[in-house]
């Protein structure tokens, strides 16, 4: 077994997995691109499509790259840890400021509409989603990156932060596709029922992000394709462990 | 860690997030029939209430039920597996008979009042949802209950009956979210940016559903809470290991 996590192969599948994955997840902005661009006039931040900047926005930045940001450690396997850490941490941070600016256009385009913010189900997930992401985005940063905290705080810490991160990106995609059916009722409430193409295109974008989530989850949780600790990485962790005194390094207490 | 385990005391924390869970599903079957009870004359199925059944079921049968069927291994740990099993298939069962009640209101209550089935993005998941969690059942039978799966077959598909199980508990909550969003753009579409009652009740059934998936997805991932075996499940096990060439019990290839 040892052997075997520690040779430079990737498990069997994996690769099958992450393909299908980033072929999903272009897809889904192709589909939103498509959407946009083709039934609700395409994208622009200076006038009455501002708000179309929202969806786009929020596609891209809390689910593509938030998913991208799950999958490194799986993908990049057998690269230095401290390496593989700073590109999970970047591409969060990048997939909040797009978020944001998401934000940003549907608050500004309700001002210019005169329509009243944050009273439906999908803003109240949404902002959710958004605060706790940012929140869990601060507190990783500070646990992992910064060099203050232990090696028994980050190992107590650690099982949190991929359950928290996990459960994130299960809500962030909830609430697009409750943005979606906002969308459509607020556009097509008459029509919708008549399986009118705009209709079951964004349907359909809305069966792309669930697969998306699905296969992304599915690689993350497979408990034989999770990274193996580099040879380094385990002699420095049986230092620590003498050293706290028979801690698991694995997580969990 | 094996005496521990073997222990029959539950681990610390568990019962109280277990009673967290219940006090939550509670308050979201209160919520749904406060919300119909209230605002939409109530539940009767010979009438035009007809629809309201659809959630009550939909609520109680693929959220509330399916959420306590995936619970019961943490809570009865230290029963024996197969009445264990038996519990488990018994409330996913008659979660699909409640879902399958609800199901039909919402196809007779289309036909009363000349309404398309199967258009909106809401009835795409509900029905992939309830379509797979039929099939997953099914398959956790056959593979589980019946004697006729080996030892080695079992444990190569339970991991995939957990990830599919948990991935179907949140996609059915996703659709109960995406069933609020309709319900009210429907019936409150201009006074729900308003803040009434009813929308700010209906958002709250919302978040009381993702706080119930919250709570049960992490009671049921988190590691050190996980079913230990019995000690006779041990030996059994300890047998099949060597009659079945050392393949591991604990799923995974």
């Amino acid at each position: 077994r040892m052997d075997r996590a520690l040779s430079p192969a990737s498990p069997a599948g994996l690769s099958a997995y992450v393909v299908v994955s980033q072929l999903l997840g272009l897809m889904l902005l192709a589909t939103t691109g498509a959407w946009l661009g083709r039934y609700r006039g395409g994208v622009a931040w200076h006038s009455l499509l501002q708000f179309n900047v929202h969806p786009l926005c929020m596609v891209l930045g809390m689910v593509f790259l938030q998913g991208d940001a799950l999958l490194v450690y799986r993908v990049f396997r057998h690269e230095a840890k401290r390496s593989t850490k700073a590109l999970h941490a970047l591409l969060h941070g990048l997939a909040l400021v797009i978020a944001l600016v998401g934000i940003i256009a549907v608050f500004e385009s309700h001002r210019t509409k005169g329509i009243p913010d944050m009273y439906s189900l999908h803003s109240w997930c949404g902002m959710a989603a958004f605060v706790l992401y940012l929140l869990q985005w601060l507190l990783g940063c500070g646990f992992f990156l910064l060099p203050g905290a232990s090696f028994s705080l980050r190992s107590r810490y650690k099982p949190q932060h991929v359950f928290f991160g996990i459960a994130l990106f299960a809500l962030s995609i909830a609430t697009c596709l409750l943005g979606i059916t906002e969308m459509l009722l607020f556009n097509i409430r008459d029509s919708y029922s008549h399986f009118v193409p705009e209709g079951v295109l964004a349907n359909t974008l809305g069966v792309l992000l669930l697969a998306f989530g699905l296969v992304v989850g599915y690689v993350l949780t497979r408990d034989d394709w999770k990274r193996p600790p580099l040879a380094e990485e385990l002699a420095l962790s049986m230092d620590f462990k003498t050293l706290t005194e028979g801690e698991s390094p694995g997580g969990g207490s």
